[in-house]
């Protein structure tokens, strides 16, 4: 039979599925001979049952409860519902995950008119005992009956301003018992049915509120956010209650290990002398800090600081410990991992480990690759007091402040006046180029995460929220409006890519910074992961960032963000509109020595190191300017035609990667002449270039087949057969994944483009679904995640693990990684280690999260999970 | 050793690869005792080996030829070179398939100037010896020496005017041995060397010029056309030449065992009495009726007419012989299988059944599944003289003449009055739905093949033509310009939807038919097949065409269509334009009673069979009216609005399908509520309704899942649950094939929408690839076929093998079936066969040819291959 209730002796730190971790912890502390107040859990699979029974105890349960009772009232000699002695207890939610908060609690459960006659007797202090009891009503009513707090508060406010009182340890024993009298009207009021005087009923209906707060809003809420699952079910804690108010030798606190916000190695906490728990929480009196218990009882605060120091080498973590003292003797009531920011976790994890508590395969593993990704942007001061005018997509992340321009042009002249603006466009194009660069950031009123301006400016690193609906643009009174606030330019915002926020004004940022222990944690991570960390980047100065973030190469280098620098667009626009042959070589033969220096620049940074350089992908469309109503009259005739005769319906499914190199041969000619140049140049300096060459969008194995040969001709032309550059393909097709054996047979390396990849698999525009029905596909968990942030395993990854396999099969010497954005997501990056990738790709400043992601799941396969 | 050479009496029928067709039925007939002139094979494989050897021939084959030769001399009696008795020979080409006239033969080798005399003395006839010789090195000038053949002609025409002849057969043997004289010189001017005189040194350089007409550009184009390898090669059939010039007792014909025109059983040729074979081909004398040679060579003609017999009997096809009569005794020369029209094919195949020659399984095998159903809708009489002013897609097949309307609204008053339009328009939208309704065809001049007008047209049987960017639209003068021309309103044109051509003025047309002899072969059809044949249809009209055509149900009834008809679209558009879900509700509650009619229609007209719904699939915004620089003007705000806020970047991959379905339950629920409704009544009434109800583009189980709980919900509200009404989905997007063991868990049946899995897994946008780029690729080879019409079954297909053998793991019960216009392709059709679905679907004029190639495939498993 599996038992639905074990005594705290019973468990174990083994069992939090089970007992959940407030639970667990408990049982250890108990098995460790910690002073814990007797007392039993509810297993989490009690509470599944009580769903699965339509909300309903079962008899089993009910048994085992009052089994345990009666082994607790033998452990204490106290009588639950006794009129002597009697037995008060706690209860307490607790799963298996923390979800401090956010479900309920029960305290001195057990009162009744008789029993606070017997806790009278027992503490010698009616109105010690009268407070417990009004306490209780009152939290039973609140929290198991559902009569809201303020009901209750309402009164004691009354008889508090009735009898001219000011706090609560004011009130006499004798208005305690009238307030006592007056919640138990209260209760019948509300609820038709008097205050249940029986003990057992009150246990089990408290039992059963603590499983309804399971699935109460804040908990269902709390649980997405945190990506708890909902079927894991909270256990539920029955504890003698200790008093912490029972006079002068009494007390209650809250202390962390070691500073929760920047993890000094120093006790952290509060305490109240004569009050319980609830106190120091609710903030009704102003707790002490800590440090003063030395003063106030030396030998409770010396006893506590051993017992910080073995729960911290038990648990080998910060703790989160609540501690009652009653009558001079201390009892440890929980403990748990503290929560703590993202700094403090980094250095608590340096000190463990320096400390000899942890090492560091562990330190790795509590990690938070993706947190420690957040530090590395400029970002909002989060003490900061903020106006939030508007929300969208954040886009790109980090934080600017600046001047609102509307044109690139002055966004331009500003910068060269040494002003820093926020370039604002209902969406931008190729043309704003000069403004993305020139402002600090972008913020757009349509586009998704993947449209021109997000994909931009994380190329440049420039913080940018798109899609932000509320934006108005009102041209004839040049200005913008969110919602009735009217702003010009020259009014200052502040954007907020990592979140989305528009905010009102300049506020005050943080710098990022590649802190100390950030450094030790990503060599520790060196030493772990198998997966080699590339970056994409696409110009010198990205470059030299992503080696300075340990880059091991760059694994893809694309090469239409050259072609969109505002002094190229002319010439790329002459080499689309060309009619011939003849002119479109004309306009390529310009732009060779472009290309040539650009990737002369790149070459030149990651000397020695991989460079991955992608020919041409996106349409051509991209490169001319858009055409709507306001722009069409005053454009050339020439480029409009050719726009029209570029529009496609679905550019994503368009003409553009390798069909333009099939298409126009000459740009991509052009392109491997310009990697040819750049890389005899480095030769002849001495230098180590090592380019390689990717065919972006292959589907078919004779695409590849027939581009490679031209690949290869342009470099014997040049002179570098010999330098063997690796010719390989991105695999961001279903079909190239399911011919995959075909293809690899002309391919070195595999590059698998994960944002395309998904878009197809599932036959998802990002653009479009982001903005209409992604969000509520994650919202109604249709998706367990928001698939072009986290790699779809089961879909996609399946594709992915096709790919890698038939490539093999048929070049056993294929590299194999990935470029996509998943490239830098913990999740993913686990698994690209599983399925058996050479490397991962991803944008400089998530290299870090790279590096520790892989090495997390380089550390959790060699443990064998 | 492997042999290059063969002679007939050592091949045989079966060498066909080897030997080619033509050197394969020479082997054969002379195995059967035929009159075959004596002769050897070079094989195919020698062909390959001298392109492989940088167009040289080698030295084993020369001596295999010169072994040949002499054995060869000791059949005829004749010697090669020789001046009395000279050998002469015939050098022809001959691949494994068919390509008349496509590569070269040389007639008349041997001969120079003292075997010329040999030929003399042997036929007493210097006029015709002289004859062959001038023939002899105008053919070898021309085909092996490359000069063009009007260097010679001009001499032959200059000698007949100077001596002021008309006729070739006044020319006396002094003239032409003048001729001779002159030829000789004219190809030392051209070649600057003599004219070769050496016999042997003939043959090896016209063995050469054959294998090089294998490479000429009309052979690779025919090959490109005919989906011929152009791996195969042409074998070179050497063989003893006859001579039907050598009197009046000599001849020369060509004739079928049937008419090709008809299939009636009757011969059907033409021959020459003293001519050699090229006379009859190049028309300089009339030829006269085979029925003739009765009369003009009776003993002849009996006898050709028992090898005609013999030969139909040995080959069981009708045949295309070639024969000589040379002083009284026939020969054959060549024999195969005759090119015939659809409609002799057809009847050809039934009278061979019908006389025993051939079994049904084997007249099925022989079909043109494709051609077959050409004969199925109304085209241009292909005897007409037309005159082709533009070409586009062929959108929509079958032929309409009409004059030209350039709104919906006018195509809907002229139909009023009885007259034919043809629909002229930029692009369609749902709006022009009455027009197309009302006009013959339609003609536009953007759009794919998957375009709005295209794909309704389709639906409706209308003829249609896509995309035809010749057309210019002149609003100013109310006209529209093909090239300098322009056309009004009023104005004849007429559409050939299956072949893109846009021709002025009405033409004639011949009527769609089932003949019997098509009767007949479906029926034959229907015994052997395995799969089941359904139609796309979404209409009753549709329903009771495509019953008539033999589908045993409808596997795809779309409803947007419905939607889309024009006095639904103010409905439709209202529930889309709804702000609030009651505004919707209220438009959804008018469409009700509507959709129920439909669902009713195409109930009652199916009675008894399945017919598979799809809930609505396209995104709302193609309800809506489009919007661009002409219209916005003049439209509704709120309209205008709600467009831009539908607008997809990529609506392929957007807010479409069951996506709907989830964001706006209601209107699915509607639709099934419709569904059930209809049920209701036709069951109520005797009848016995069979729908099944599935959801488009499911790419996550938990899709399916819910829409399926909901499904349920409101068949059990409506009373019919004990009716099972099957509940599947499309699998149209890789990531459902992928995980395709996870939705069967959910589905009755799979119908595998090829269309969109070809898009998605291509990354092809259909509208914009086939305008682009997919034609290049197709041109290229790049890819073996556009994969739009032929199911790409390396990759498409491997998803769709992974989607049925999935789905079969977790749902045995699992019915497959393909409801992708590959349904109606005969080759895609034998991919459904092996890959073990239940059904194909396809539009009502493609069931014959998909009944036939379900056969086809069929068989062809059953006889193992």
């Amino acid at each position: 039979m599996i038992r639905n209730v074990l005594l705290f002796s019973e468990g174990s730190r083994e069992m939090r599925d089970v007992l959940g971790g407030k639970g667990a912890n408990l049982a250890d502390m108990t098995n460790h001979g910690l002073p814990v107040p007797p007392g039993f859990t509810i297993t989490t699979a009690s509470c599944n049952r009580y769903y699965e029974e339509g909300q309903r105890l079962q008899k089993a349960l009910i048994d085992e409860v009052e089994q345990a009772m009666q082994q607790l009232e033998s452990m204490t000699g106290k009588v639950f519902g006794g009129k002597e002695n009697p037995l008060l207890v706690s209860v307490r939610s607790g799963a298996a995950i923390s979800m401090p908060g956010m479900m309920d609690t029960i305290l001195n459960l057990g009162l009744n008119d008789e029993t606070v006659q017997g806790l009278i007797d027992q503490s010698k202090d009616k109105r010690f005992a009268l407070d417990c009891y009004r306490r209780f009503i009152q939290m039973f009513g609140n929290v198991v009956l559902g009569i809201e707090h303020h009901v209750f508060e309402i009164r004691l406010q009354a008889l508090k301003e009735q009898a001219d009182l000011t706090d609560d340890t004011q009130v006499t024993a004798e208005q305690w018992e009238q307030l006592v009298s007056e919640y138990k009207k209260l209760i019948k009021k509300h609820t038709k049915e008097d205050f249940p005087q029986d003990v057992k009923t009150q246990l089990l209906q408290a039992i059963e509120a603590v499983f309804r707060s399971w699935n109460n809003q804040r908990a269902k809420i709390y649980r997405k956010i945190n990506n708890i699952p909902d079927s894991i079910g909270t256990a539920v804690n029955v504890q003698m209650m200790v008093f912490g108010n029972l006079g002068d030798d009494c007390g209650t606190g809250v202390a962390f290990t070691r500073n929760p916000s920047t993890g000094e190695k120093k006790i952290f906490g509060e305490f109240l002398v004569n009050a319980q728990g609830e106190d120091v929480v609710a903030g009704i009196r102003t707790p002490r800090p800590i440090a003063e218990l030395a003063q106030t009882m030396p030998a409770i605060y010396e006893q506590f600081v051993q017992l910080c120091n073995l729960l911290e080498h038990t648990y080998k973590d910060m703790q989160d410990i609540e501690f009652t003292v009653e009558r001079g003797k201390l009892y440890i009531l929980q403990t748990r991992n503290g929560k703590r920011t993202s700094q403090a976790s980094l250095k608590i994890l340096v000190d463990l480990v320096d400390e000899g508590v942890i090492d560091t395969k562990e330190a790795l593993r509590r990690v938070d690759a993706e947190q420690l990704g957040q530090s590395l942007h400029r970002r909002i001061d989060p003490d900061a007091k903020v106006e939030v005018a508007a929300t969208g997509l954040p886009a790109s992340p980090g934080s600017g402040s600046g001047s609102i321009v509307f044109t690139a042009d002055h966004a331009e002249e500003q910068m060269k006046k040494g002003l820093r603006t926020i370039l604002v466009r209902p969406e931008t194009t190729p043309e704003d180029i000069h403004g993305i660069l020139a402002a600090e950031a972008i913020l757009t009123a349509r586009g998704g995460m993947t449209s021109h301006a997000a994909v931009v400016a994380r190329g440049m690193g420039k913080p940018c929220v798109c899609g932000c609906e509320q934006l108005s643009f009102d041209p004839e009174n040049n200005c913008l409006w969110i919602g009735e606030q009217a702003l010009k330019e020259g009014d200052w915002i502040t954007v907020d890519g990592s979140t989305g926020r528009v905010i009102l004004g300049a506020v005050p940022m943080i710098d990022p910074e590649l802190t100390e222990e950030m450094k030790k944690i990503l060599e520790w991570a060196d030493q772990y992961r198998k997966l080699l960390v590339m970056s994409n980047a696409d110009n010198p100065v990205d470059a030299r960032r992503s080696v300075e973030y340990g880059a091991q190469g760059v694994g893809l280098c694309r090469t239409e963000h050259m072609f969109m620098d505002p002094e190229r667009i002319p010439v790329v626009q002459n080499m689309i509109l060309a009619d011939s042959f003849a002119d479109r070589k004309q306009a390529l033969d310009q732009l060779l020595p472009m290309q040539e220096e650009d990737f002369y620049g790149i070459l030149l940074a990651m000397d020695g190191l991989p460079v991955t350089i992608r020919l041409l992908d996106p349409p051509l469309h991209e490169f001319l300017p858009r055409i709507d109503e306001t722009t069409s009259g005053s454009m050339d005739e020439a480029i409009v035609r050719k726009v029209k005769a570029l529009h496609e319906s679905n550019p994503m499914l368009g003409h553009r990667g390798c069909r333009l190199g099939i298409t126009y041969p000459e740009i991509y000619e052009m392109q491997v002449n310009a990697i040819c140049r750049a890389t005899k140049r480095l030769i002849a300096g001495g230098m180590n270039p090592i380019p390689e060459i990717m065919i972006p969008l292959i589907g078919h194995v004779n695409e590849l087949r027939i581009l490679r040969e031209m690949v290869e001709r342009v470099i014997q032309k040049e002179g570098l057969a010999d330098r063997n550059i690796p010719i390989g393909t991105m695999i961001e097709l279903p079909r190239a994944a399911v011919t995959a054996d075909q293809i690899a047979q002309h391919a070195d390396f595999f590059s698998f483009g994960t944002n395309d990849l998904t878009q197809t698999t599932f036959a998802f525009s990002r653009d479009d679904a982001e903005g209409k029905f992604l969000q509520v596909y994650v919202d109604q968990e249709i998706l367990p995640a928001n698939p072009f942030m986290t790699l779809d395993v089961d879909g996609v990854g399946q594709l992915i693990r096709m790919g890698v396999e038939k490539g093999k099969k048929t070049n056993a010497q294929l590299k194999t990684g990935i470029c996509g954005e998943h490239g830098g997501d913990p999740k993913s990056i686990a698994f690209c280690h599983e399925v058996g990738l050479k490397y991962v790709s991803c944008s400089p400043f998530r290299l870090p999260i790279a590096r520790v992601a892989a090495a997390q799941v380089a550390i959790a396969k060699e443990a064998g999970c």
